[in-house]
């Protein structure tokens, strides 16, 4: 593992990373509804986009917390993810991404999805590699980095629990 | 909803889908590894076929549980999925997809991931539809649809918490 | 043409639309820089989002402006594309796409195109409809709506000039 | 030509890939149909993949048999594909792959095609290199053997036919 | 199936397509090869192309003849396809498709293929169509016409051979 | 800069492209026309080929004259891209994109734009490469290489005004 102390800290909006796009055809299921495994994908990568940001680093996706599909997101709507790195430890990133669709024709916006992404930044050699820490800029980017840590400590939990049952 | 009762079960190996494929350079991030998010859509997509199976019925995503991607699957690899329906509720099932990488050059072969999916039966008209029981064949079968129970309390405690801490 | 007028005015900023991508391996050409044409068809892409988001309602392109791509944009680069109304006629729209380029591991943002893309309102029978009045906000919204109207005198002069050269 | 003689033989069975796909909007033609130029790429991946196993190399094509399409497939049908090794010479392998199509919702299948293809393991320079044995475990793998060496004939002749007549 | 008789005839060039494109990094295999199944479905959608200008009617593909690849096209390497109607029956046709590679940084030009691609034309309610006859223009065009004849009997040999022998 | 001198001129024709392509259900936005961004696409891809050609060496875009989209290109339709070098510089090439719709079932053509790009030559290093005189064959090859000239004159005010304007 390389070994870069005394990295300046970056924010969370330092890294935000909004992305939009028109919901295709040829995203489409048989029901005019978009795949829920697009949307996945989708946030993976808002999500990789915000941890290369703030890592400065290449990333690779090392967990993706528990997604539910409560309303489907349909074919001509416009969804725009907002991803941005909410908790950091030695080389791991918590990204939290935002999952929004837009009727574009009568304007209405749905919140969708709230997503939590883990990442790795890798070096050169795909070596692990510190991050800079996370400076909460607000109160409630204060809040989600606490939230982060149990997050992360239940991730390992669950982990844990998935082995010692095997 | 469809009132469809005395619909005969079915049993796990019936709703069984397997689908392999080579991971090739569109699928790579920078490191020459499958993108997390690039496996969850091959994830969706085998736990879909096998749902649809199952319910005779075109089915949607409701419910991805946490994933973790413990070794990259790599650009050559041949990945192999194996998914089919592990417990049942009354319009929505649950899918259990193992994800496995082969070297083809070394013919080693990983069990990379397990991963649980829930998808709910729709009709033409988009309106959840009830689907066939579920009849566990093996042991293994009955232990696996008792902690698909477990799993499904699980989603639905977090899902409820998320609301009442927004 | 629908006949909808005393549409109430709305700004460049309710139309703004952002959309970052990293470019990926498969959208190089040999030298490993991505296609001017892959450009093209973000900035279109991104100028009809802002269209759509105006007129509320479907749009198809009329003109695009003449691009000129001084620096290459290098796969792995985050490619961010900010677009929003510029100035509108009856039932066309011209919108100002800016993109930069940013290398994700240095930070290094680079403007790289200021493109001029019009489009044109339909209705659900495919025929132009009166779209929104354009309201300047600040003194760059009302300069880019005034040289937006020299951007369109100059459009139809190339126009007949290419026709009376038949 | 690389030289590695007393190579273990292996069976049929070892070969064998199964691949199970839902033909989608984008693979259609302008009657719901899956194109036949689809089908046959299908078919040379999943045959290319049983190929690379029995070699533990990379492969290339290097001939198809006829194939014909009786039956459309149609947008919504699942299609398996089940590849195996049939016939092997010093450096190259014949693969037999079927073809399966299945509604998914009234759960018929119908075998579409059975198609033959051909190819050569190569070693990482790409030259051509000796290809393990293959050991017929059934009746049914004996015969498919001999008439594979059949095949191999009949294209030879058909090929020197085609020169002949240029 | 229609009776459109005493339709005007048609010359192989009427239908005559050209396509070049350049071959791409994500259609390789890992040698920088292009896929053997590209190929087959670049020259099947070249093929319904011609017999689509030939009939005015949509195409669904029957039968591809046996392909062989002799060498390997690149990537990078600029792939001309040319494709014409050969031969006609009552409904059906059959188009001649000519692949060429070309280096376009040597000029270097390899013809690799000819394919020969059945089609059969079909009305709006996907019933079988009668196609306007061929005229044969050339001397070329004729022995072509004559030897597609046979090349149809030994098609029908083939597929009938196939069926007994099952 | 590389200094290779006396090159033998070439002729517009010896670069000429054509490509054919079916519309096909993913290239459509929500009216079944085709993205103008698509188009644009194609266009930049087809004057690329005539460059390389003309050039024998991988080329840039570094500009591409504004397009007008008078009538839109459906879903269906066959378009048929034509380019051609059209005038040169010491490093960089206009090339001339004919761009035409066909209706496969009427056999209606129709004339849809014609676009000039402009492309820079580049050598193994991406160094800027010199390329060979363009030798007009016919009065009209003469003219255009004229006209590119004014083009290209026109090309640099426009860049130096919008620089100043800055």
């Amino acid at each position: 593992m390389s070994m870069i102390d005394n990295i300046p800290g970056k924010s969370s909006r330092a890294s935000r990373i909004n992305s939009s796009q028109l919901m295709q055809p040829q995203h489409a299921n048989s029901f005019g509804n978009v795949h829920g495994g697009r949307i996945m994908k989708l946030v993976d990568e808002a999500g990789a986009l915000a941890g290369m940001r703030h890592a400065q680093q290449r990333v690779v996706t090392v967990a993706v917390d528990q997604m539910t599909f409560h309303q489907p997101i349909r074919i001509g709507d416009l969804v725009t993810l907002t991803a941005e790195v909410s908790c950091v430890g030695r080389t791991s990133m918590e990204t939290e991404v935002q999952v929004e669709a837009e009727n574009p024709i009568t304007g209405v916006r749905t919140h969708t999805n709230t997503a939590y992404v883990v990442y790795v930044a890798l070096d050169k050699e795909g070596e692990p590699v510190v991050v800079p820490p996370l400076i909460p800029e607000t109160e409630s980017d204060h809040e989600r980095m606490e939230a982060g840590k149990n997050r992360q400590a239940h991730r390992l939990t669950r982990i844990r629990n998935k082995n010692s049952n095997k």
